[in-house]
């Protein structure tokens, strides 16, 4: 069967959904305990050893078929049940290399040793956690109700969001052959609004993000001859100051973007002229058209700079960490929205546009189909509600990324589960 | 006979010169009559049909062949006498769009019309007619003394030095076909230094100098969509500060070079944005190879700037008032020096190099041939000792260009006409 | 009686708007023939004599209490109904000063005497004169329908709104001590989309905008001795290089901001170091926030430039041209809109954010109430249908201040005096 | 007896540096085993422990009156003899933290630990050996003539020159206070011209040179959100950019002054903005005048900057390796120069003005004495000769600080030994 688009209107999501999620209740210790589990052991990206692991052992138990080290330490699970459509489900595992300040009793304190071979603390400052026990509570409940929904359940497992390589990885370690190609994609994150709480919105959601390093050149000299030299530091300088006509010429006054020199390094020693400089530039939009033209203007203002400076080699760009823009299906979203809206009533919002990045939608593009994103609430409500009342939001809620940044486990599990085990289905074509 | 370098250790110039100078007291009354007629009536240049026509019959009386209308009013009078050096005395004519406030009993009331037929008042504010005034006086004393020298004196009448034009148009008039090729050109400039004094330096003198109109072009758009533009403003602004960069690195820190950008213009109203730039330069230097070097990062700079504006249409450069590097003959101008010694003793001076500008080199660049320019005093020695004195030379002496602008007549003009009679064959090869 | 909000629900304006406008047909022929007058005889800001006349009369006639010159040439007409809501409709009288050339037999002949003297083609290329008929129009409605509303109208005729200083001269001139204090105040522009269509938005519809004239001070000199000078070139340059950043680093990326230099000018010749330059700026933004940031930035630069040139002499900063942002009222404007929607249907829309500018915020600022601007068409339906088609709208439908523009008359006027006549009262407070 | 300026005059240096020479070439063997000493052992800057102790034990040895251990490691000798005047010649100690490439069977293989822990390879790659070397040659030679002189002979051994922090300890150390006041004070440099050859200008002769190192500070945000920071990276492109007009605008054309900013350093990320940027400058001029009018020019324009980015923070200015002009005294120089061409003849010439700097003339500064320094020739004539014949002088003979620097031992210490014994008392007022 099929859950129809008139959930919508009459409020309810309909007995198919009803029916899945009514094993909610009586997993909650489990998957409790799992998250805190999660929690405690955090690795990094591409490291994500245990954390797959549990994924993979997890979904053989329900009876999925699993597949895993896609990429580096991807796991895939698919669950057939007849007829009807695919929807896969994407969580990302990795952690960040911080240390955790949150004094829970379940905080890490894993030190794992990085690519350099340095000790490194690490700590799920961004709820990937939380997104790993969602998808794997969701996996249960479809497994525990198959006479409820018919279709293909795909539950995918990413390593390494954070470095924007996780979800390419495994694009290229050949996922799109090992798995039915899905109707829609979906992919949620926890953020630091009231736990209990989704929001989502159609079209661009997150920026796309590039960063790119430019390296022009110049000819070195000893400082008190200039006229010898082709002045690095002067042509990085002024590469810098055109720059800032880019976004404030080139791009219509509403679009958004943004262009900023994160980082200048140019010679070592003041009377010594160097014979290169290095810039790294952000690079931010909501639509590739904006990214095409801030990308056209950057090329075009360094080759012109060099050009300008008499620069005796060409200049070298190289795109690194890469993430692409989140743009939320219309129809798809429309339907998600309208879930939404039945299952959590006033709790479902639509949400701003996020200046975050993510590199999730490589996997649709890959297949070539629809996607929707969505946040999910983390933070304590009343929590979050004093902060409001007092305007102290953005100075004393956590935020992701923040070595405080601790979601409440309701409920935000519950929430963060039942979107995906409401929606997998609603989200496919024709209503799915 | 000739004149010998023997001249300079001994202390005077010799049987020569002193015959040949032996006629200046007889011709004072005349010469100074004919300078404040020549102030009364000044023209501006290429217009000097007066003057012209003055030197021309003043020429012809002393025997002189005699060419006229050479370019536009050039005049060249040869006085052949035997064998012996030729040389090239060089007086220029033109006057200034300005209105005399020296309150002389002979100031200008002159009032031309200029080229755009707009009224003018017209003064003598860069002392010409003392130039022209003195080389008439010369070529008096030359045709007086006939027996005292051999050779062949060249006095040649330039117009419209002040615009740069009138040496090329004498060139290109065929002044080089018209007169024997002289073994040295000379020619002097009344300065606001004590009169009957005189400098001169060996190398470059007075700089080179050009200007130089840039024009840039974007594309135009309402001030309110920049995004449809490639704007002019920005990119001129740019140009002028990279341009900055270029004496600050690209010339030697011992080396004299100048790079102003006098104008810019860009756009007519605050809420367009215009579809082109102007940008006039002036640019200084005592080398060609400095000037080379301007010149090609000019054009390096502004069209690396174009191509980092994205500038639909290639910038135009064009050249105006180009004068060259007046840049004195060594062993000629160490002739020079050695007679102003012996004639003027203490009042010979190794002048500075003067950051005014010159087309008189135009004249022996055509012959092939060496050449020496020198400065003269102009101002009253008693007056010019008292500023000194009290630290207001630069500011209440009146220069060159000035409205109060007034050598004395005396002893200006038997300063300047003795450096004349006196060097124009001691100047020439071999002591000439 | 007051209509009610219901009308929003119900599909139509209900009986009063209905009775109101019932009166429209009869009149056309009269409406018509003022336009073509209007038309005919275009004047100038703050000389608007015949056409203050012509509505003065008018509305005397129509059994206004009329008031005039206020400012100067503003014309304000009260017609007092019993109890009620008082509702503004303000429409603009002013020409520009181009030559016709649509070639309508109604066309523009007038050529009128600037303040300068200079005889000066005059054309209403903005569609003022379609303003005033429809104001004209909807006041005679009203008059003729007496019984079918309760309360206060107030037809505003405001002078000289292209040059940004007639609102202004009516608050000055004491309109809001001669007219009674409204509920609401309106307003309309016809634009370049399909005449019979009308649009309007909530919040920020015209972007404030400020014209700004800097003049920055250097030193002057000789083009040769620029360590003599402060170069005002230099310092403005880099003044336009350093405002790039206000936009690209000082605004949020999706804000919308607009800073253009649309002027620059510096120096009159190549080899003179002039002692000032002058900037023009052209600034733009939807909030008041934005605003004061970018004039704030611009002078934080402008000083700090002017401080690393040391320039001798503070700049100055001048104002012109003022335009207020036009933000329409939240809740007036959903009432406007619900009206636009029972009585155009399909042909109502909410139109997007305009980059022009406008002074009639001025008028409901001073008197402390809430406004609605909104938009009507003008263009032929079919000429702009075919267009569109062929992807040509941009390039063959004259826009405002075209010296093509003419608004096709019918349905224009139509549809322009409707909106006024049924939506006056029902855009008052409580649905008034 | 004191020499007399006749010397200049006659050809010769007359019988009393005759006199002291003659003892030349029996201490050769002597003094080329103790430069093969040095060379073998260098030491970093004020860590001359072996060097100093080598110095004051020979000076001891020759009966001069000895001081060590002045500011670090500074020696002093002093050498009475009788009435006469009192000349003080300074010889630096310290060598280079490189590693030497010469091959030579003398070479240096020491690996001094530098003040931070870490060994270093050290070679005297400027020829302070050879300085000493000379030096002490001179002392013995002096003291080896007591009948053939009357006066005081000084002989000083700095630290640290090449740190620019030696001279000034020696004179923080009190070594003012230590020996008399010197009539003048000299100090020599080994250059890679031919060995043999001996050059001396008066006036300036080395660049004064400072480092500077700029913080500027910023506000920091996450590059996505510029408008809460204040943009440190384009805080100092700004300051680089605008720097280049201080030589371009606020210098004379014909006057020495480099300003280079070798260092540029902001920001660590793409996608974070820093808060504060370095810059390292390197200023260098020829006169006390223009040093100050870049060290204004450049605290005023960066302190505009920081006004025109509205940064938090008060910029800091710091001067570090400060070498001050090397000025020789006129009067002393021409006795020196009239000297050398006694004694070298076609050898002794006018070199050029050096951009290297030296913080000799501290010592003189203290004392208030004038001072003369000059350069002599370390280069292999033949090698010398051949690389000019073929126009490879820069590219293939070693300079200064190049691992492959190595003075020919002879002439270069004969000469370097001679000029001193020859010239330290003519270089004394009244021909000393």
């Amino acid at each position: 069967m099929a859950a129809t688009i008139e959930a919508n209107d009459s409020g309810d999501l309909g007995a198919a959904a009803t029916s899945v999620l009514s094993g909610q209740a009586a997993m909650q210790a489990w998957q409790e305990g799992l998250y805190k589990d999660l929690h405690r052991h955090p690795e990094l990206g591409h490291h994500e050893v245990r954390t797959a692991s549990v994924a993979a052992e997890a979904l053989r138990g329900f009876g999925f078929e699993v597949h895993e080290k896609i990429g580096t330490t991807g796991v895939v699970g698919v669950l057939r049940n007849g007829d009807g459509p695919t929807v896969l489900m994407r969580a990302d595992m990795d952690a960040l290399p911080m240390a955790e300040k949150t004094g829970l009793d379940y905080a890490s304190t894993e030190t794992t040793t990085d690519d350099s071979g340095a000790g490194t603390a690490v700590m799920h400052a961004c709820g990937h956690d939380i997104h790993v026990a969602c998808l794997l509570g969701a996996a249960k409940l479809f497994a525990g109700a198959m006479d409820a929904w018919q279709g293909t359940f795909v539950a995918l497992f990413q390593p390494a969001e954070e470095v924007a390589t996780g979800a390419t990885a495994m694009v290229d370690g050949g996922v799109t052959k090992l798995v039915p190609k899905p109707d829609v994609a979906l992919a949620q994150h926890v953020l630091a609004f009231p736990s209990g709480r989704v929001g989502v919105r159609p079209g661009p959601f997150l920026s796309g993000a590039d960063s790119m390093r430019v390296t022009v050149y110049g000819r070195g000299s000893h400082g008190s001859m200039p006229q010898l030299s082709v002045d690095p530091v002067v042509l990085a300088a002024m590469i810098v100051v055109r720059l800032q006509a880019v976004v404030a010429r080139e791009i219509a006054p509403d679009e958004f973007a943004v262009l900023t020199v994160g980082r200048i390094a140019g010679g070592s020693k003041s009377n010594i002229i160097s014979d290169h400089a290095v810039l790294e530039l952000n690079i931010r939009s909501y639509s590739e058209q904006t990214r095409a033209t801030l990308l056209a203007a950057i090329e075009r203002v360094v080759r012109g700079e060099c050009a300008a400076s008499g620069s005796p080699q060409e200049p070298e760009f190289e795109i690194y960490d890469h993430f692409p823009l989140t743009d939320n299906d219309a129809d798809a979203t429309a339907r998600v929205d309208a879930a939404f809206r039945a299952h959590f009533g006033g709790d479902a919002f639509t949400i701003d546009r996020q200046s975050a990045s993510e590199d999730f939608s490589e996997i649709p593009r890959a297949f070539g189909v629809p996607y929707v994103y969505w946040g999910i609430g983390g933070t304590d409500p009343e929590v979050y509600a004093a902060a409001e009342a007092a305007g102290t939001v953005s100075t004393t809620i956590p935020a992701n990324h923040s070595p405080q940044f601790a979601p409440v486990i309701e409920p935000t599990l519950r929430a963060g589960t039942a979107v995906v085990a409401a929606l997998a289905w609603l989200a496919g074509p024709s209503g799915v």
